[in-house]
């Protein structure tokens, strides 16, 4: 299995991603897969020489002279910036050359080479991003975490049978709970779109819908999937992520603050508090799969560092194996789903 | 200065409402205040007859013989029991017989007896809740809360002039900074809704309009006051308070099934959990206001306790003397905003 890393997006490209795909490629290699770094390649090679010997390894470098970064517009710079980085990687998979594309830089510019790239599944008319969240416990996939907003409600049926199936075969939740994001729990709650969405996906025969979840379901884990507008997807998980990073620095300050004694008990506590972040580090779950599109596509924080890139690979290695694409395209055409816009 | 308690609504009333109300009838009876309970007479002296002297104090009863319960429809209900215990406590407003309404019942209930029984303010189309969320250095006031869905952009509009005021004369905090809920920075980010509201933002006297903000910038505490739909801040506000407590049992869990010196250790750093946990308890904020009608309106949580009664009843005299809707009234007419619907 091959896997496309774009080597120049994300905050700390291309050294840490680099240095992950690095450390995937030496801990997977017996697994059969095979690291293709896509980028700079002048400086992907001092990277690679700095880590050790990988000349003989499962990695190869492929040169793409551009990047699509924060400030370009999305679409425009896909068409515009034939040679950037993340559209190479594209064109790798959708050549057949690779399986899967890991990206770390700017979420519209992924999105939008893996719209131009890869096409649409059919009966798919907007691809979303999945998101893993932690909870109490196991793991709530969220999606749409912020490729789409204005989604209509097919768009969130789509999203409910996407999310599904990802989390049976990826995640390997035998028949996902799937609940709709939405203020209340009564059928008769909520904004316009999650009143039209509801009744459509009491009508899938493929997902099981437990109806109107709330906030609150999503840490507690009483739902497997969570189906939502990517508007507010996108809020709840950057919303999550501040507040998990608030709590644990005010305890830290706290901690620091106290007494002889309750600086013992820091240093006694620090095993669990790290193991607490741990579980709510992003890293541990690699990345977001971007599900709809014709081919693997994996999504990463911008923050990501090295061992976020080695998760994201183990997930775009769990992803292929499992033929996630193939299994949306089925139950799409069997939920008798065709329109393509 | 009289305020009119819903003894009957929430989870724990009458009891606890009760017992609230009667802590803060003592310990406020020197400012001035005076307590009228509302609801069934008989449950409600049964409560205070527990708790001690009461009759020569300051607190009174209100019989209402009925209560709007979360099956209810708010807007039906409202008209048709017309004894319901919110009713009457809005009725007393209305009269000029309370100054403020505090309710912990249906919060759809209570918002259909404000709008009924007090009216909008002119040029205010959709009253909003405002709930003041902890912060790493304060308070952020997240509105709208979930009073409606589908805003229109004047209507997000009218909830930044209505937050402002908020925090400026209740939370003290000068000039505050006003962000749009948004999933990017630029101005050219986000759905139909926050894209049509930037540019009106930006043109208001009153408000500190800072630009967009993410979900992360709440906890932060880098923005004062967020204005969003009340679709959106309702899913973020209970997702916070889910994801808090699951920080927390996480935190507790992992210590208890640790060895003997992690229990020591957790023994020592309880004070710090529990100073934490105070922190992240909306108890200590008391209720969120209902901004945009014509009398003061505090809606507490469904799980409202005794302690947090008595936050709310703090709230509620900080609202009436700082004479919130005054204030709304003045800016709301300065801005040159006369419409109502």
């Amino acid at each position: 299995m091959r896997v496309a890393v774009d080597a120049m997006g994300g905050d700390y490209g291309p050294d840490e991603i680099v240095l992950g795909a690095f450390q995937a490629a030496q801990e997977y290699e017996q697994e059969g897969i095979e690291i293709v770094l896509v980028g700079d390649q002048a400086q992907i090679i001092q990277a690679l020489d700095r880590h050790g010997k990988w000349k003989e390894g499962n990695i190869t470098v492929q040169h793409a002279s551009e990047v699509i970064d924060m400030h370009d517009s999305p679409g425009a710079a896909v068409r515009k910036k034939k040679d950037a980085s993340v559209v190479v990687a594209t064109g790798l998979v959708k050549q057949g050359h690779c399986d899967v594309v890991i990206s770390a830089g700017s979420t519209g510019g992924a999105v939008a080479a893996a719209l131009f790239g890869l096409g649409r599944i059919k009966g798919i008319e907007r691809p979303a991003i999945a998101t893993p969240i932690p909870n109490l416990t196991g793991t709530t996939v969220l999606l749409d975490s912020g490729a789409n907003v204005d989604s209509k409600p097919k768009h969130l049926v789509q999203n409910a049978i996407m999310g599904s199936i990802y989390a049976e075969y990826v995640l390997n939740i035998p028949r996902p709970r799937v609940g709709l994001l939405n203020i209340g729990e009564e059928e008769s709650k909520g904004n316009e779109q999650a009143f039209t969405t509801y009744p459509l996906l009491t009508q899938l025969n493929s997902v099981n819908f437990i109806g109107n979840v709330e906030g609150r379901d999503i840490p507690k884990g009483t739902v497997d999937v969570v189906v939502c507008d990517g508007f507010v997807g996108n809020i709840v998980l950057k919303f999550g992520e501040g507040l998990a990073s608030a709590i644990l620095q005010l305890l830290k300050q706290s901690i620091k603050s106290g007494n002889l004694w309750t600086k013992l008990a820091a240093m006694l506590i620090m095993p669990t508090l790290r193991g607490l972040k741990k579980k709510l580090d992003h890293a541990e779950y690699g990345g977001a799969p971007l599900l709809g599109v014709n081919g693997g596509f994996i999504i990463c924080h911008g923050s990501s560092r090295a061992k976020d890139i080695k998760s994201a690979i183990r997930v775009a290695k769990e992803f292929t194996e499992q033929e996630v694409v193939a299994h949306i395209r089925e139950t799409i055409a069997k939920e008798g789903i065709v329109t393509n816009e």
